[in-house]
């Protein structure tokens, strides 16, 4: 079902915004989302198992193996900072949008994902020679619009698996997994929208024909029309947001910003290659302004970026376009889609200075 | 501005909604929310500040005073589970309601809040025989209509704040608190809705007149025509909530359930008085059963509370409702409020057996 922007938000959407919610843009300064201000995408009932009786099971394998926590702790432990967003955000800034969870810009975060790499363990387990997809399932489950129950599950290309940076993660910002974040361990697939980091991690098997799961194979594609198969969704696409600056009014969160010089700041990221340049525009993305682009610290983490700008008083909107090195910048409108997924459009920040 | 069921929600709550949270209800069937899915309701940004440079004044008493987060350390520490709920719960439930944060019934979460007393520290300082209130100033700033920049500042009588149970936290579950409840320290008012626990705590002032700021005189208070004062609101309102049974739909959130016998679960909490009775309904609030009802861990931690049900295929709706040793019940509609306030309404979960 599609409702335009003049419907206002039905009681089922505000049902998913009230339990998910977005990362307040003002966490944009912190190079780490903590825990509770990282956003939250759960499709069903959050479960809640116990560390102690929960193990992961490899199907399909040459040599079908079950791990407990324990087991994947003894494994090699890597760490690093892995910047997630959901393909759904910005569904909400869309003219159509289909009923779901209506993100506005918040869902996005950056934490430091630590655990073992997916790879080791899919050897260890022996990889058939006929594998295409590898499929990851969560233990939550629920129902989809004509399907049976069934838990969330989510095919990955085979090679994507095997990269060495894939992890099954078992902490957060250097604590074990919260509940909300899939504990005790969950898919890390960085560069890739939330979809494909299977929370609660359960079973991983491999397949020799692609996964055929509702996940992969209607939703999460980019599609325009009903009928047609449309492409899956996979690497976030390029995308900047700001810290919108000054303080906000309540309830409106409009935007009051003492006239003077400030340092506006945010963070830049792309699923495909790092972050070439940070434009800047305080006059409605007329005109623009190189913003000061750090280096991002891992390959899939967002890269800081900072620009001064003279506030003079009266009303401005501010924007922020991001352009990465794979030559993708981010568009001034969205790309519309039956999903509501992947509006990487510029931010546009309204301010009214005094 | 005031908003019908009919409207839809606006963009303007869904900026709330989309960076404030409620508590997912299947976290119902744990003793302690954990951090990231407790309720969170931040009326502007979430300051960072670093907590090597913070300090706690107390200004307006005896001995003015200065505390540093070692300084609070320092002091006797005690602990509690404690539950909070935010006085706009159940805020988008009602017919008529105001644009603000709009709550369906998630606004609650029961942590352990560690921390040092309030009241030896104001002793300490030294409390004047003319005080009525005490005022509690966080570093959160914004603007309300009508109103000029300021920080989110509450009052306190002076009698609440000299309750033994009152205190200045620097500690959630056990963990340091997190950037959005309130570090390096808040305060937590066992028994009173969300609004008094002051969080980002910068100053402590005792005041020799009832405290005339915004969020006591203007906001927070029961009434139902513009120019009356109305009554402040203060201690929550006796509720009890239900962990929805089976699974859910997505993305509608409809609950489909197994036939056969199960165990619903849930909590119920008064700021008052402990509860007596929690009753259970499975036809829509005609007839009611009375659920086992736990002893409270701690006096205002909520209670647990269960009962068996045996789900015959068919559609049913049900409902729970609590009173509390006080005598209160929870109403079956809510109480019409200009500020959608202390909306206890007994739940209703319509489920599918089948």
């Amino acid at each position: 079902m599609q409702r335009s922007r003049d419907d206002g938000i039905g009681l089922d959407e505000l049902a998913q915004a009230a339990r998910n919610h977005g990362m307040p843009l003002e966490a944009l300064t912190a190079d780490l989302t903590p825990a509770g201000m990282h956003y939250l995408l759960i499709h069903y009932d959050v479960p809640f198992p116990r560390a102690e009786d929960w193990s992961l099971s490899f199907e399909g394998f040459d040599r079908p193996m079950r791990l407990s926590l324990d087991d994947l702790r003894s494994r090699p432990r890597v760490s690093a900072p892995v910047t997630l967003e959901c393909a759904g955000n910005g569904r909400a800034m869309f003219d159509e949008r289909p009923v779901s969870q209506p993100w506005l810009l918040e869902a996005v975060g950056n934490a430091e994902w630590a655990g073992t790499p997916l790879a080791p363990l899919l050897h260890e387990a022996g990889v058939p020679e006929s594998t295409v997809d590898v499929s990851f399932r969560g233990l939550d489950q629920g129902i989809e619009i004509d399907e049976e129950q069934a838990p969330y599950e989510r095919g990955l290309p085979i090679d994507e698996a095997l990269r060495d940076d894939v992890i099954v993660a078992f902490e957060m910002n250097g604590r074990p997994l919260p509940p909300q974040h899939g504990a005790p361990a969950r898919l890390v697939v960085p560069g890739w929208y939330g979809m494909a980091h299977v929370k609660w991690l359960d079973r991983i098997a491999a397949l020799a024909e692609p996964f055929d799961g509702y996940q992969n194979t209607v939703s999460y594609r980019m599609r325009t029309d009903p009928d047609e198969a449309g492409e899956p969704l996979g690497r976030i696409r390029v995308r900047s947001l700001m810290a919108p600056p000054g303080v906000p009014t309540f309830p409106e969160r409009e935007r009051m910003v003492a006239a003077g010089p400030l340092t506006m700041q945010g963070r830049a990221w792309s699923g495909s290659a790092p972050i070439e340049r940070v434009e800047f525009s305080a006059d409605g993305a007329t005109t623009w302004t190189d913003a000061v682009v750090d280096p991002a610290p891992a390959p899939h983490a967002w890269h800081r970026w900072a620009v001064d700008w003279v506030a003079e008083p009266g009303v401005h909107e501010l924007a922020c376009r991001a352009t990465d090195a794979a030559g993708a910048t981010q568009p001034m409108e969205p790309e519309p889609n039956l999903g509501g997924y992947a509006n990487n459009a510029v931010q546009r920040v309204r301010v009214t200075v005094r």
